[in-house]
């Protein structure tokens, strides 16, 4: 019997705390199961104690104690070691996006267990031409098979004490307002019904928040509940999912985070974002569900201001490998299952 | 030298926890230098020692120790101690309005040092027909002057970590979104930052959370950072205000929570109040910021649910009590200091 592959860690751009946080992880032993997809010029500037560069994740066992094992992408520029700490660099963005690539083709190609993303810089991604916001976006389209539709992924924040998932993310709150739709919503609730099997749960207690001040107090500050949400919730109860709401966003994630849901359904990025990160991003931890592999990545970005100054605390990545590993035992047992 | 007068506590609407949470606090010790607006039965019903009805609340230095001070409005129907815990029945919205006028007349005549208030019930009073949303709408209309223009006032939520105010509040998201102007984000901005003196500050570092995720990301998500909110945090600064911003709403709270501010101003009532309840609502305590006079109350509702079983618990009304003091003690050192 083959052994699991290994997790597949993406050092992010290289000019912000990403690749020091993957070195401090792996000082920690954390990193135990993983290869590194990075530059190893990066990664060896970012403090990493002897860097061996691997031609395939499988070459992990052949990684002498001590060594950061680096999966190179042959297409990264030559210079990335010598630019600047915390600018915006094209280069930069096009070698963060060239990591993502080679992860995905890996992990598609069976010798990837699931990849971990250290942050990348939106701006930097953007001046390499690449057409896709962030990482989430740009993970749909290199999972999507050749010419098929994109797979309806969601963004799920977790930590210790809250799991929320999102219906709408990067836009403007206005047009926000027009994506959550019956459908939208409908299809949240699945994947996120769905995601529960992840920490061992065929059937998560979800609630709901609604959109707006007292989930609109029966329609007075505003209808979408009894329009959209409410109507998609009786939908995903009818298909015995335990799914209940809408109910007031201020006051649902208290009460999930003393233990009355599992998850939190929320309509808006910040919604569900204020509370995951109001005791401090350290614990958070992003995973995208909805793709046909596991991935997920620390709850803060790039950190520029701080970035190569030693100062980046790795808490986050160490709960995004954590997480990582917990999601893909789980994709294992469900499948050895079948 | 005459003394300061009484607090004044309202009982709110009789069938939910209002009354018993009031006099639990005054079985605590807590209602010391406060007078109970309410009827007397409804308290005896809620589990007082013994009422002792005064006329004004100038009396309270005559009532013995171990009874409750209540001024009951002449105005009350007879029955309402009659009336079934947790219904909404329009009398006691009737009546619970009715305490809010005359401790607002008490207030005005300089014979309260200012109004807590024990939670109405929005649907019980609409029963009545008096005109307002809430608390906050009406004490707004009493403090107008007679013919003359509504104060312009604010929604603060506090607890020992956190202090947020609202730009918008009961308005469904999209109609906000609509409220976001110059005008009400400047305007709430010299609100707060007048409202620190409550608490010593005069010159208070205030974060504003912008609208939009990542605070608009430039433009990419939404513009209001850019053609709104920023600008009014400009004259504000240029006013000489220590405001800052506009930030994301996400991590904004959290900065705030360890100490990089003292209080938060957001755009909507859930950005606002999620953060404020995520660890509970026991401690919120709700100040109406512009108003002539102080008003402060618990950061919770009727809880028709629980009302009359004895399960109430009266941290929150106890919160708001010791907030209305401090309030009270800072306006008296200010017009002191004139």
């Amino acid at each position: 019997m083959k052994g699991q592959p290994p997790l597949l860690v993406t050092m992010g751009d290289a000019a912000g705390i990403g690749p020091e946080i993957v070195v401090a992880a792996f000082r920690q032993g954390a990193l135990a199961d993983a290869v590194v997809v990075a530059d190893a010029g990066v990664m060896r500037r970012a403090g990493a104690p002897m860097t061996a560069v691997i031609d395939a994740p499988g070459d992990l066992h052949a990684v002498p104690s001590g060594c950061l094992p680096v999966l190179q992408p042959a297409a990264l520029p030559a210079e990335l070691a010598t630019l600047p700490w915390g600018r915006v660099d094209a280069r930069n963005g096009a070698a963060a996006a060239c990591c993502i690539e080679d992860a995905v083709r890996w992990v598609q190609a069976g010798e990837g267990a699931g990849i971990v993303t250290a942050p990348l810089h939106k701006e930097a991604l953007a001046a390499t031409g690449v057409p896709y916001p962030g990482h989430t976006e740009m993970l749909q389209m290199l999972a999507a098979p050749a010419g098929g539709p994109l797979p309806p992924v969601r963004m799920m924040l977790a930590n210790d004490e809250l799991r929320v998932v999102l219906v709408t993310i990067h836009v403007s709150l206005r047009r926000a307002l027009d994506a959550v739709t019956f459908d939208a919503v409908l299809q949240t609730l699945r994947i996120a019904h769905a995601a529960a099997a992840a920490w061992g749960q065929s059937r998560p207690r979800i609630a709901v928040a609604g959109l707006n001040p007292h989930a609109g107090e029966g329609g007075l500050f505003g209808d979408e509940e009894i329009r959209i949400i409410g109507p998609a919730v009786q939908v995903a109860r009818d298909a015995g999912l335990d799914v209940h709401g809408p109910f007031a966003p201020d006051t649902v994630f208290m009460r999930a985070r003393r233990g009355e849901f599992d998850l939190v359904v929320a309509m808006t990025h910040d919604h569900g974002l204020i509370p995951v990160k109001y005791l401090g991003v350290e614990q958070g931890v992003n995973v995208t569900l909805g793709l046909p592999f596991v991935r997920t990545s620390p709850d803060h970005g790039t950190a520029f201001d701080i970035a190569g100054q030693g100062k980046a605390d790795p808490a986050s990545l160490l709960a995004a490998v954590q997480m990582a590993r917990r999601l893909v035992a789980a994709r294992a047992a469900a499948s050895g299952a079948q």
